[in-house]
Formats: structure tokens, sequence, C-alpha cells
């Protein structure tokens, strides 16, 4: 089966909708949660245990894989699923998000700097070629264009791939944005030409800019909205506060073709779940579930439970009562705790699939909500 | 089921035996590879990770878990078995290892200081009473002595619990030996009479000691086989190098009731049990194959395989062909390879499955050659 988004409902009262994407590798529902395994592997989990959370799109990172172990090496190995054995469907970012995150800092870091760019050694040169970068790991260099990102993507087979677009900084003035914007636009048209030529049976996501600039959000939507992308990514900042978020998403997604999926990438806490689904983003990508899993904060639908807490040294039940997970369904809370507080790397799993298995439950919720008519 | 000890097969050309050690949680098929998961966990496993490797006995350590979550903790809990999810046999040790140990710098590193003491300040004072140490944790002091450490054992509730032994520097003179000897036979004393005191359907394995005294080694297989223990274990140094521990073994289990199971405390790596089973030991206990799975050293009957080389980037294979655990059914020796190179944690479990079901594997072809009359 090739990529097809079919629109099961829409809601009266928002720009909710529920849907299925359609891959070569399964079904993907929508509003969906996109958990991250960035090196080809979610942190502390095997293939089977994410395939049984039913993580239905997982998101891998370009970048990362071609530093270690290298485009070629997946390749020769039959593609990202077969090295990874995942049998279900894989999207692959274009590798710019990291490329320039890291010789910003990201965009947390760089939003706490105001401006005083940190500019690392990393990135060698940005040209309208695409960007030359020193490998975190030795130090070679490294050119990424949009044709070689492509053609990486190409190489690690994933379902969807992302285009390869300019990260701008937060901190920038109107002229170096939309400067910033006009290149990614070029790169962006590049990608889906060197797509075009050899498709794969994969889908390509475009990646819409434009920061905060509503004017430039129009102009990118619009542009890239009228290319035969198989989708949308929202990227780039959309904002210092979820109230600029709310403002810039609906703003955009508004202008964007209806009948194409909607990625709102690299974000995915809670609260900016329910505030995207609403404005019509299907699908989220994040490592925010696994992280704060790793953190020691467990979700649950009363809120966060602070693993570290001595309160719960003894607490005989499941992180959350009715929670079907693996963690839920065999453990206590106090043998979780005791898992952290000894350090057991055996705590890393337990807790990133019970927070995995929340994510699952929370979009199947917003699902059924949606088609009862609740948002 | 309380503890018996099935003896099915004696080699007629070593002191080799195969058995069967019944215990109230199972069978534990012997001789048998006993691993080590310190704090009430195999590391980067789940409990159902661990009984898939058909491992039947798994070792804890009793300090540890009464410094962190404490005993009274584990207890409240159902005891260890609920708690960590574990349906078949464990054994705990006594704690008496690690306080010793700690203060000592561990036998290994104990043997390179030639004896230049390197007492830490862990523990406090070792009196006839027993020893005052304090936690690694927070420093509190602790006293463990025959009773308690029976008592903490109680409260674990593991099937086979061992006797509060002293451990000898190993770099003693022999009047400090045979001091130390005495004093743990008056130790182990007491830990059967509070375990006589209170059963639990538990079984009592004593500790045999003397060093690499073959008088000594005597006097404690002599004086503890003369007491109702359900097994013995082989404990302090057995030498310093394989020749000395040969020696040492075949000299001391001789003199051990036969109709009792051996266990040889904390020694596992594969050229030892070599050397072993033919004595007529038992069972090992050892966090050697975990310990190598995760520094990257991968067991397989042509050797060991270190993963770490370049040369596994694109070997397609499993890490040894016909090895039915979940990592080489699964995944090729690249992605072990990768998984290691990314310091991904996925690879501490795919590399210790790998590594405990070698030995598992192991220890059935012992039984198999003992009884087919190979050894």
């Amino acid at each position: 089966m090739s990529f097809t988004f079919e629109i099961l409902y829409k809601s009266t009262k928002s720009r909710a909708r529920v849907g299925r994407i359609h891959t070569p590798h399964g079904v993907i529902d929508t509003p969906g949660f996109v958990p991250v395994g960035t090196n080809g592997c979610m942190k502390g989990l095997t293939a089977h245990q994410v395939a049984d959370l039913g993580v239905q799109l997982m998101f891998c990172n370009t970048y990362h894989l071609m530093v270690q172990p290298g485009a070629d090496v997946v390749a020769a190995a039959g593609g990202l699923h077969t090295f990874m054995q995942r049998t279900q469907p894989l999207i692959t970012d274009s590798g710019g998000f990291q490329v320039f995150s890291l010789a910003y800092g990201g965009y947390t870091e760089e939003l706490k700097s105001k401006g005083v760019k940190q500019q690392r050694n990393s990135v060698a040169k940005i040209t309208e070629e695409g960007v030359m970068f020193r490998s975190y790991r030795d130090g070679s260099p490294l050119l990424l264009t949009p044709e070689s990102s492509i053609a990486a993507q190409k190489k690690l087979g994933a379902d969807i791939i992302v285009s390869f677009d300019e990260l701008p900084p937060y901190h920038t003035d109107i002229r170096q944005l939309r400067k910033s914007l006009d290149r990614t636009h070029r790169w962006e048209k590049r990608s889906l030409e060197a797509h075009q030529a050899d498709p794969k049976n994969q889908a390509l996501y475009a990646v819409v800019h434009g920061g905060v600039q509503k004017d430039m959000r129009s102009l990118s939507a619009q542009y890239l909205g009228s290319m035969p992308f198989d989708g949308y990514g929202i990227g780039g900042s959309v904002g210092k506060d979820r109230a600029e978020m709310e403002e810039m998403l609906r703003h955009t997604v508004h202008q964007l073709p209806e009948d194409k999926p909607v990625h709102l990438l690299g974000i995915g806490d809670i609260p900016s779940i329910e505030l995207a689904v609403p404005l019509g983003i299907d699908t989220f990508d994040s490592s925010h579930p696994t992280k704060c899993a790793r953190h020691g904060l467990l979700f649950t639908s009363q809120g966060t439970l602070r693993i570290v807490r001595t309160a719960y040294a003894m607490t005989p039940g499941p992180i959350e009562v009715g929670c079907p997970c693996y963690t839920c369904t065999n453990y206590s809370v106090a043998y979780v705790h005791h898992l952290f507080k000894a350090h057991e790397l055996t705590y890393y799993t337990l807790a990133s699939i019970h927070n995995i298995s929340f994510m699952m439950r929370l979009m199947a919720t917003y699902r059924s909500a949606i088609l009862h008519g609740l948002v």
C-alpha cells in the first residue's frame, strides 16, 4: 500500500479530525503521538516492547543515523526497518534541525540566551548548496544538502521522510528570517525534486517555516501547500509561550491543504497536544515522554508522579490503576521507586513503557472524544 | 514443596554429578549457573525476560537490599518474589561478603594491594557480636550479626539463604586466619540456630572457609558438614590462580556430605566452571556474564566477541548462529554493534540476554555431557 490520508471524521466545533494515514508498513491513527527513537532504537526498549505498546509511527533522526552507523550501513542491512526489527511505520527527519540546533544550542537554550549566539564549531559553513558541519563523533566534515538529506533518507527507507530546511535562530531580525525562509523554500523544492526522481514508495512531508511572523507563515503554507507534498510539518519556532503557539498554529494550519496530514515537529508535551489537536494537528513527535520517564516523571491521568518521592517507597499498587501497560500490570510503585533509587537500568525500561503507553491511550482518548463531539 | 536435593547421576570419571534441587518455587537443574541481580533486578532485564531465559535460580544481595529499599519494605510488599515479580527460585547471601569486601576493596583489588590494607571507613567495628558498618547510601550505622542477617533473609524470603560469615583478607597470617575461621564457625552456628527457630520453608547453606590452608578447609568442611545445613557454599579465597583453586576445591568438596548441593560463591567465569564441574560443584553464582555483556564482551562457543570492533559494523548475522536467544533470533551483530557505539540503553538488555542465554546453554551442555559419560 502506498501513502494515503483518509479523514474519517471532522469535528464540528473545532478543526480537529480523526483520520488514518496508510503507509507501506501499516496504518497510523490520527491524532497520533509519535515517540522518538533517535538512533533507531527507543531508549531502553526492544523492538517488540515498542510494538506491544501499539506505537504506530516511530521517529528516527537522520543526522544521528548518518553519523552512527551511517546511512550506507543501514542500507546494506536492508534498510532501517530490517536493521532495527521494526515492522510498522517509521518517519525520519531531514537532519537539518539537528545540525542547526547543535549549532545554536537548541531552542530552549537559545531562548534563554536572548539572542547571544552560541555559534559552536559544529556548523562550519552555510551556503546556498547546504550545510557543512562536523561529525559530533569524530569531527570529520559532512555536507548536508537537500539532495544528500533525501538520498540518506532513501537509504534509511522510512515510510515518511522530511524535506531539508534551514532552522533560523529564534532571535533573528525580519530580514534575516525572510532570507532564511526563501532559502528553506528553495531547499524544500530541491528536496521534492530529489524525492520525485526516485520515490521508492516513500511519502515526503514539507516543513512550514516563518517563525512567529504571520505573513511569513502564510507565505510558507501557501507556497509549500501548492506543491505535491504528501503532508506538512510545522517547524521552526512557533512562539515563546502557549498563547503565541496557539495563535501561530491556528493561523498556519488554516492555510494548509485540508486533505493532507499535518505534523507538529518536536512538540509533544501534554498541554501542547491539548492545545493543538483542536487546531487540526494530526501527529506529534517528541522525546518528552521518554525523557520524563528517565528523569523520574511518570504520567497519570491524575497528573505527574515523581517516582523519587519517599512516600512511594511502600506503595503497593501500580503507577496508575487500570493502566494496561506491562509495568502497571506487573510491578508496584514501590518496586519502580526502588529501581529508580538503586539506579537500575531496568527502571528506564519500565518507566518508558509506562509513559509511552500513557501517550498512546491519551491519543486514543482524543480520537474517541472527537468522534463523540467533545473536541 | 520444601527443599530437597536429588542426585540423578554421578559421573564415573570425575566427581561431577547431575541433580535437581527442589525448592518451594520450583526446580533447579544442576550443575547450574546462577545469575546475579544484586538489587532484586537483573540489570537491564524485566522479570519476564529473565524467566524467558530459563534462569532457574537467581542470586540477590541482602546487603544491598537492606540498604535500599530495606528488608522491611520488601517484607511489606509480600517478600522478594512478589516485590520483583519472580515466580521461580531465589537465593540471597548473608550480606557478610559485601560488608567485608567493601572494607577490603574486594579480592581482586586486595590481591593487587599485596597486603597493604585499604581499610575504608565503611566497616566501623568487628566484634564477636557481628559487624557494625555504615550504609553506602547515607552513612547511617547498621549492625549485621548472624541473627540480624538471618532475620533480614527471612524478611526477603528467598528459597535458599546463606549463613553469616566473616571474610578474612587474602593477605593474612595463619593465626589470624584461624581466629577468623573459628569466629565464622561460631557465627554460622548462630545462623543455623536463628534459622531453625523459624525455618519458614527456606533452606540454609553454610559457607566453608579456611582460605588456601588445606587443614583449615578440612576443619571447616568437617565442622559445618556435621551440622544440618541444607547445602554448602565454598567461600573466601580459594587461591591466587586456577591451579591453586583446583587443588583447594578438590580437597574441600571431597570432605563435604555427598548428598548436599555444593555452591561455589561468586565465581562463574567459563574456565572456572570448566574446572569446577568435574570437582563436584553443583551451582555457581556470578555477575561475570552480565558485566562482560555491559562491557561489550559477548560469549560464543567460538570464544568472546568484542562488539566494539569496527569489523562488526556491517555483520548481518546473529552474535552466534543457532543461538535461540531473543537477541540472536531478532538482531544482527551490526545492530548490536551500533547500539553499543551509540551508547543505547537497549544494548545492555540485548547483550545481557545473549550472555545469560549462553550460560544457560553451557550448563545444559555440562549436564548432558555428564550423563553421556564425557565429564
